[in-house]
């Protein structure tokens, strides 16, 4: 029997009309011999909410009650989803993250994986039944809860795939996969059909946001093949996949530019809108807040006697209470700039590849530019983010 | 018929008593029924005769009479290995570039290989010839002869295997294979058994002599299985590849680390000795040159008004050259200079990796250190490179 693990986001399952539609495509797929994990998150907007309560009784909340809190939410869905299944006549049940086995370290709220015992989830794949898991949760070894942190629903379904030995890990999300640009700024971008998880990796840390860079290092460490694809329609999305096995399909079937087999191709275009640069002395106490930082820093240089942290807007009065704090003094603090990352096999390290972009790219003021093995990355004021992008974008991938 | 394309480099072939060794190992493999495909360099230092013999007629040489000149050395190295396999008994033919099929662009002195048309080697090895390539070297469309520039042979090689549909493409080299740093400035070093190639990517842009990048790409972008192995000994290497199929081989037999499967590793640390950073102000005859330009450029950062071009010291004088001619001005030159770069996966973006390196490199006045999505990269004054690269290793690997 070959196991598929399919994970469902907060959005995807956002109401009940939602759990019902993906109830009613699971039943359509149940018949097919395949065992079947469903991984869900919570509800769009519960875990906003269950903050938000938490933090009308407390002001610094206790990390273990707030594992305690949040995890409730993918109780709702997981259960909802199930009695969905159940109405549609498909044998189901539902598991949380400790009943599923998602053995994590003991940080709450950012736990990270240390192994899986995915014994029950056999079990009741064994009897024929559908199985839910609560994304985004675990269990310390101590038995307490945990929570996975950002990208924690990702994570775990490409974790239980890879235990599990699933055939594949069917990542359903609102858009149809993985496209070359953001449909938002660029018109009619194209739809990748595979991608290598290296380049994967690359774009989900330039601002793509389709899935979390913490899942895609998993599956790019484990070899675990993920699908990215649409919760509405389920129709084929994008792959993210090594080369197939060139001993079987090569030369002819597979090689999609055969002609020319050592051109340099842009994949994609990924951006990140509104990040701040916090410019700071490298001093003892900044590697020391550094070391214990827990906002996410978006990327960072050291350039010099100077780290340059870019972090998005969104946690500029935290990291500004941090640095005050720690009086940690802000040597300069530029706000509105954009980050946009063109990611693809063969940039690395070309000038002219390098120059090219620096032309394109005269008219936006670049604050920094770098050439790395499969990118180059820009940083430039945000105003010019979308004409940049498009500018890219019709250049480099047409 | 499996078939393994099998690259010996300059110094492997360097004297006729390495090429008998070679000989007399192939002819042990021979008998396995394996197809046997060996892609030879020039014999070390051939290539530098003959670079000698031009520059004493001419100051500036035609390329395409330089690419005639220099695919001289492959000719005398492949020929010499075939008749060595014929005192073994073994039957062989050598090929040229041409001959098996290897077709470029016409680039001459720096050729990308378009396509490879492979069917003379497919005949011979049909009637169990053991065949010899010469690497390096190419057709154009035209029926001119190329060079493949820097890399040449190990790209012929990857190419090759990734044409014929080969079951691995074997790099012999003087090492036994991909250390976790170089054994000349860190005592014993690990030796890498699996590397997966992006990682193997960035050690080769890092300064790692083992395989060219270009080659790694093409390994990259094909799924081509490459191991570096030593041509001494034969014996067994590093192999870089993706990870295996989850499907086969998880949960149990191959994870090696499955009780903390989202560890931070650093796999390899590779470093460059003896950079001068340019510093540039960015303009239009800049770019113009940056866009054309011919030397290699280790790597290169914009930062805001200025580029900064960081040039291997061997490359100065050319370098000058080209920068006086345009007229370009030179705002600073950073001598003495040395790259070292920590890979591996999950380093990502982690301030608290950051943080540690920066805290460990403190000592080595560090010039540049930025957080990539597989690696933790360092520029630091040429006098510390050695300290720095054993007090990393020491602390990240052991």
């Amino acid at each position: 029997m070959a196991i598929i693990v399919k994970k469902f986001g907060g959005t995807s399952v956002g109401n009940i009309d939602l759990i019902r539609n993906i109830a009613h495509k699971i039943a359509q797929e149940y018949g097919s011999g395949d065992g079947l994990v469903l991984v869900v998150s919570a509800m769009a907007k519960t875990t906003d909410e269950l903050f938000s309560l938490a933090y009308g009784i407390s002001q610094c909340p206790s990390r273990r009650e707030m594992d305690m809190l949040l995890t409730a939410g993918e109780r709702i869905s997981m259960s909802l989803l199930s009695l969905a299944l159940m109405e549609e006549g498909v044998p189901s049940i539902s598991f949380t993250g400790s009943q599923s086995g998602i053995i994590t370290d003991d940080k709450h709220g950012n736990a990270r994986i240390l192994k899986v015992n995915a014994f029950r989830i056999h079990e009741e794949l064994a009897k024929g039944k559908v199985v839910i898991v609560a994304g985004f949760q675990g269990v310390s070894l101590n038995k307490e809860i945990t929570t996975l942190g950002r990208g924690g629903s990702d994570t775990s379904a490409v974790a239980l795939a890879c235990y599990l030995g699933a055939e594949k890990c069917e990542i359903y999300t609102d858009v149809d996969g993985v496209y070359s640009a953001d449909p938002r700024i660029v018109d009619h971008p194209a739809m990748i059909k595979s991608i290598s998880p290296s380049l994967m990796l690359t774009l989900c840390y330039s601002g793509s946001k389709v899935l979390h860079p913490r899942a895609v290092e998993f599956a790019l460490k484990y070899g675990v093949k993920v699908e990215v694809k649409s919760s509405f329609t389920f129709a084929p999305g994008s792959i993210i996949e090594n080369p197939p096995d060139m001993k079987i399909n090569y030369p002819k079937e597979q090689n999609p530019k055969e002609d020319n087999m050592e051109e340099r191709t842009v994949s994609a275009i990924a951006h990140k809108e509104a990040l701040i640069c916090y410019k700071l002395l490298v001093t003892d106490a900044m590697l020391e807040a550094l070391s214990t930082w827990n906002l996410e820093v978006f990327k960072s240089y050291v350039i010099d006697k100077n780290i340059e942290l870019f972090i998005e807007a969104k946690y500029e009065k935290e990291a500004d209470y941090i640095l005050k704090n720690r009086n940690i003094e802000i040597v300069d603090k530029i706000a509105n700039l954009a980050f946009v990352n063109l990611v693809g096999l063969g940039l690395g390290h070309d000038p002219a590849i390098l120059a090219s972009v620096m032309q394109i790219c005269k008219p936006f003021e670049i604050v920094r530019c770098l050439n790395n093995e499969q990118s180059v990355e820009l940083l430039i004021p945000q105003p010019y983010l979308k004409e940049a992008v498009q500018t890219l974008h019709k250049h480099f991938i047409g």
